[in-house]
């Protein structure tokens, strides 16, 4: 993994500046929780949960796996964290409160990159009135030159029934809100150094350093039906996976449909597609990290806004059992027809 | 850092189970939590919390630095890890409800010792009726060698209100519950390969691999009246001077008192002190990672069980500011002439 030689922003490295010290210059970033009754700097943090539940996800973002310092900055890494987290809590049908952050990290890391990742978290959670309302930092170990970022974010229902994995039952359409392989497209040309694609591949770029989930969709599936729904980290043939076994029944994915909603109009992924000489279907299907959010609502729902029905729920069968048809055909067999090398994604180391 | 030369345990290792499987295999002995209403396996946890809001805090544990593999089990380290989060949660004067765990591991970590891991952590929240909700495995970065361990403990406050470090007041009492200096003691023995130090060393040891921290304790003294409370992670002297910035006062520690609390009855930190050329009173003031609680009192309060009071707390003063006295002595003087090198807590790497 190809690192920046040596701290090159005021501020010097982390072992200069010692825990304590590095914990006040994150948390003067951290923005403010708005349900925050005690944030950062003692024991815990103290949030309001006014639903009477809490809702509760961890992520882990690793140096090498999920993000690289040259190919993101501090900024967008933050973003990143914040966004696997936040999509989460929304994919229940939650709005984000607050974040906790848990940061390993060696001790020549540059205390600006890590002032960099608190101000792309508080940028991302801040629009949705939640912040870092607490954490903890030390050193990676002796031999890693790698960061841990591990982020919790915590959500509140509303009111609203926490809508999980396992209620899609047959009859019922299944609906997505958000993009789909950008991450994956921008990845592609990053791994190419940027060379050979169009101008139009930055957007790409910048939605694999800062994904853009449909934050509120989540909250909106919820208040109007949504029987079952997950975020799309893994890609759609995979996590339409987890919710189809979860639910036991079939997810039917209408590839027509699909392609009206995550590649018309043409945009980044057809045209970095044809220069890589890549199918955009393949990204769509199997590009993980833009967080886009899947739901199945009872077939007569009125879908709220940025919901599109791509595709319906059948019963599990005797030769398939619970799992994803794209077209009629299993999940596998389409993966593989476009070479993506399966349903999952698959991180860059 | 010494580690297990190859997996020896059944199941394999990390990077062949995968992560997906990892998770079910982690998750099957995460025990249940009370107030789940949602546990692991969707993309979030729902958590109750009766109170209307939630105790938060995330601890993060590194390979190398806060344990070691050879010295400490996989069930060791999950005691420890849910130890050192539950014990914020109990030091704001909530009790413990929930665990997330976000995990990066070496592709050839042993499966059973994660297992084990899995296995202590829920040992250590079980008896309190909280357990690990959800969480996140990764395989960690290319070229490190070390877990990574990073435990959010939730908790709930029941109708008290949060004590805080910043509470403490001019002529209010200095109290402790739980034990000082084991940790340090018992790491002492370690890195001397327990070698010339007598059977109580044992004792010590434990202490070092699995703290016991007085959970109950937290919130008995919220409901007591406690003004200002922490957990000693650091170091007494070193939490103590958080509590006392915090409130802007002199912590006054009675070294007389502490003794008392802290070294009478005789045992294994007299033992291996004197095996091992140490005086005790270092390992009590300076040892961290025991997770005994610290709190200030009204002086008319009436202290529940378990706690003692072994100090004061007085005004900030011009030439200290606030700051750590014991028996009069600034704490860095103190620190220095007992040799601890410092007032604060340093681990072993």
């Amino acid at each position: 993994m190809t690192r920046p030689a040596a701290p090159d922003r005021p501020g010097g490295t982390v072992a200069g500046l010692g825990e304590f010290a590095l914990i006040d210059r994150v948390v003067a970033r951290a923005g403010v929780a708005r349900a925050a009754e005690v944030g950062p700097g003692d024991d815990a943090a103290v949030v309001r949960t006014p639903d009477g539940r809490v809702v509760a996800t961890t992520d882990v973002l690793v140096e090498g796996r999920h993000f690289r310092r040259d190919w993101s900055s501090g900024t967008d890494v933050g973003h990143k964290a914040a966004a696997a987290n936040l999509a989460d809590v929304a994919a229940m049908g939650a709005v984000p409160t607050a974040l906790l952050v848990g940061l390993a990290c060696p001790p020549d890391t540059p205390v600006g990159w890590l002032e960099e990742v608190a101000d792309g978290l508080a940028a991302e959670a801040g629009p949705l009135g939640a912040a870092v309302v607490g954490g903890d930092t030390v050193a990676a170990a002796p031999d890693s030159g790698a960061v841990v970022l591990s982020v919790t974010a915590l959500g509140d229902l509303g009111g609203r029934r926490p809508v999980l994995r396992s209620g899609a039952a047959p009859g019922e359409v299944l609906a997505l809100a958000g993009r789909l392989g950008w991450s994956a497209c921008g990845l592609a040309v990053l791994r190419r150094g940027c060379s050979g694609v169009g101008g139009e591949a930055i957007a790409a770029v910048r939605a694999h350093r800062r994904p853009e989930p449909p934050y509120a969709a989540g909250p909106a599936a919820a208040t109007a039906g949504a029987t079952a729904m997950c975020d799309v980290s893994d890609g759609l043939l995979a996590d339409a996976g987890h919710l189809a076994v979860a639910s036991g029944v079939v997810v039917e994915i209408d590839g027509a449909a699909l392609a009206a909603v995550a590649l018309d109009p043409p945009g980044p992924l057809h045209q970095v597609g044809a220069a890589l000489g890549v199918d955009p279907m393949a990204w769509v299907l199997t590009g993980g990290e833009d967080h886009a959010l899947l739901a199945t609502f009872p077939a007569d729902a009125r879908l709220p806004a940025g919901w599109a029905v791509i595709g319906a729920v059948a019963a599990a069968t005797g030769d398939l059992g619970a799992g994803v048809r794209v077209d009629g055909r299993p999940a596998a067999a389409v993966a593989e027809a476009l070479g993506a090398g399966g349903t999952g994604h698959v991180h860059f180391s």
